[in-house]
């Protein structure tokens, strides 16, 4: 008898087909939805010491071999050429390009990154009862530049970008508590309260995605953000990678 | 007023002097010790590839940059050249020589990897008075390969090889336990009880070490160890690396 897809498969599959070609989020839920980065194979052992070096906007999940797109460990017989719904081309730091696949960009030199991204640390915090204030009103992450400099590593170098969700001083222990538990996506928070403490100017002027409210008896509580390694490598000036459009991630076969 | 060096400080520039030139166990006790791997640049990418893909065994404490003996993170200041007693140098994954420096071997193309070792763990199971019985018999930890292979990377391949300590059940558990705490010095356990479940045949013949004592009612109890790397680096045949002397370990700043 054969086996069913996972929603996870299924998902895959629908991009491959080019049937699903929107955002990724809520499509499979209980599946570890992850950042892409490809990288030419002279550049790879500089973003992977640059991940190591930052384990917290960088949490890795797998490198793929160099030339080959399956990512054996987190999704075996998945092509990540083609099965997010989505990539961004980038030369020299610029966005030239949006596809809905690799496959005339993809060469032999091409090593795939896939880090951990925040869904799955929101998914325990809502799962706990915990505000998530961007999803209750249906915005995206607010994500700031901070004035915190990640380890460099060659070429790659940069501030570490935040993501922000506000929260009571006991949601924001709790919420430290429940993520600590999820290092391969971010882990505990790394500030709370005074955003100037980090060299945030305008908590309502987030550097992309949307401000959100934050209430009375709230602060805001930061966590390193997956945006950051894309920043490095932008400001790496390559003169070629891809990334995964943003909230067009690649699902894994990893339970959260 | 100067500072005096700390204990860590105080023997590496030892080992620079050349006035320490033994095993390094005991000698700042606190502070967290290291393996060394130096491979040529060409490699390294493939080796923290290795790394990543299995961090129990090589657990990433520092990687240097290329050319660069400074460890800026884990010991600013050291010299990865000369703070070390007794190094092996490898040629097509034979050792060729023990020198008491990497002067006349280090290049432009060094890259120099620090990983965790056990004697951070070890450590803690001692103040928890948990047995630890190569140390309590004078003898160098029993290690023997397993049929558990690890992920390859590149040229990177091998078997994990383990260490054993005999505990009794209820050790093993508050072992297990303790041990969790500490990723970066190969975590908690991998395996306890029947060795040929691992493809261990003769408990009493280790690969490398000393066999020890096992008391009625104890069991082995297996952890991921620092010679899995350097084995599968052996076996990767490079041109050229270099690794600390066995016992002859690199310590940082680390405390434990």
């Amino acid at each position: 008898m054969k086996q069913l897809p996972s929603k996870a498969q299924a998902l895959r599959l629908a991009c491959r087909a080019r049937t699903h070609t929107g955002p990724t989020p809520g499509y499979a839920p209980g599946y570890s939805q992850a950042n892409l980065v490809v990288v030419p194979q002279q550049h790879a052992f500089d973003f992977l010491l640059f991940c190591q070096r930052n384990p917290r906007p960088c949490p890795v999940l797998e490198v793929t071999d160099p030339g080959d797109p399956q990512p054996k460990e987190t999704a075996p017989g998945a092509d990540l050429r083609t099965d997010l719904p989505r990539y961004r081309i980038w030369r020299n730091g610029e966005v030239v390009e949006e596809p809905t696949d690799l496959l005339g960009h993809w060469t032999e030199d091409s090593v795939a990154f896939l880090l951990g991204c925040s869904f799955t640390f929101e998914a325990a915090l809502l799962e706990a009862g915990l505000p998530v204030r961007h999803i209750e009103q249906g915005k995206n992450v607010p994500m700031y530049k901070t004035n915190i400099a990640c380890q460099p590593a060659g070429r790659f170098s940069g501030p570490l970008v935040v993501s922000m969700r506000p929260m009571t001083p006991g949601q924001a222990i709790e919420a430290t508590l429940i993520c600590q538990r999820f290092p391969q996506s971010h882990g505990a928070p790394i500030h709370l309260g005074d955003p100037e403490a980090i060299g945030i100017g305008r908590i309502d002027q987030p550097d992309e995605g949307d401000a959100v409210e934050i209430r009375r008896g709230e602060m805001p509580v930061f966590w390193a953000c997956g945006v950051t390694p894309q920043a490095a490598a932008k400001q790496a000036k390559l003169p070629w990678m891809a990334t995964h459009a943003p909230g067009h991630m690649f699902v894994t076969d990893l339970r959260e």
